[in-house]
């Protein structure tokens, strides 16, 4: 029998809906990507402390400090503001950044590929380290509440199949590349790692250093040997 | 916002509840737990065909040939059937073999540690692999069935804990410590791409060369640098 964990993340990657929902215009001012974030960011906390049923859509724009009028200006449903926007995951420009910072002229995958997409997520974590204290409690929640728990069994897939088409992209290799799919998903794990570290720590590392600690300690046992001589 | 796809690995990790659920005795004879392991792979293939809701204990027992006491003799419900013992994962013997190669004397982590977990994980597969092909068909079905994903959502982190507690132990250090954590997910994470390829590959290689061949591309990319020099 195949393990269960492992057939856990079959089922991670085996839906692939797309999860877009926002009817914000394309190409958001950095105001107006604020304001979607800061509805996201309060609909978590919102569900971490009360129940995906336990708060109206009222009582988000309120915390939100917006009318009800601007919050279905990016969103249409309560669920779809607690999943968030696509577009929402990486920074604005971070992207572009990890795409342009290829060496030209290569062929194959580039030597600096982990370094770039690494450098690529601790943006992200520098990003959110002062929102990051609700998302335990929050992602607590959705494993409580099935209409949570099968949206994000399907957006999480999704939004990881996007990421990677970029990624190979940038490679110019498929997505089904199994060494990109190894190496994205364990970056993106690691955060999970790391962020527990961090809320659970008194030494006072960053996010962004607590990550790279962890990266460190797979990456010395990543490269053992596969097999005994 | 951390992406969701590392989220749903939280969620994955959150739950500890405990999965064990089968009523054997303990110390089952080798005829025995074929007879267990027979029921959960017949009840994995009725669910992949016909959904979990599509078939009866009675048919699952006229599928693997045993009657319906028998089958109470080895599980509850037929949930618990179609999820597997939690002892059913790894073949017998091959856990103790794991414990039993660490090298005697040895102070912190073992320089074998991969090659030891590759090793086990391998015979898994060649055990596994003629029935690998209903695999995949099952777990589309826990995607489409909340029951069944709730279920795994609780069993598979409980099981990845375990295995996690007993290599942290042939250690010696924290279960917690974050390279094991990395390394036992992207091991039992690669498993799964290396089915996938062997499903879909007509090239003759068995499922433990396709696993190894994952392994060693995943390693290409986990061994360069984190950061930019």
């Amino acid at each position: 029998m195949v393990s269960i964990s492992a057939k856990l993340h079959l089922v991670n990657n085996s839906a692939n809906q797309c999860a877009g929902t926002a009817h914000a215009p394309a190409g958001l001012s950095a105001r107006m990507q604020k304001t979607r974030l800061s509805i996201t960011h309060h609909a978590r906390e919102l569900t971490a402390a009360h129940g995906f049923t336990g708060f109206t859509v009222d009582q988000l724009c309120v915390a939100v400090g917006i009318s009800r009028r601007t919050f279905f200006n990016y969103f249409a449903t309560k669920i779809d503001a607690v999943f968030g926007h696509d577009d929402d995951g990486i920074p604005v420009g971070a992207l572009d950044r990890f795409i342009a910072s290829r060496p030209a002229g290569l062929v194959g995958i580039s030597p600096t590929l982990q370094a770039d997409l690494v450098a690529l997520i601790i943006e992200q974590l520098n990003r959110d380290e002062q929102a990051i204290g609700s998302t335990q409690g929050f992602f607590a929640a959705v494993h409580r509440e099935p209409e949570l728990l099968e949206r994000m069994v399907q957006v999480g897939p999704e939004r990881q199949a996007e990421f990677l088409r970029l990624v190979a992209q940038r490679e110019g290799v498929e997505p089904t590349h199994p060494g990109l799919e190894l190496l994205v998903h364990s970056l993106q794990f690691a955060t999970i790692k790391a962020i527990d570290r961090y809320l659970a720590s008194e030494s006072g590392l960053s996010l962004a250093e607590q990550y790279l600690a962890v990266l460190k300690m797979g990456q010395d046992l990543y490269c053992q040997p596969l097999t005994r001589q």
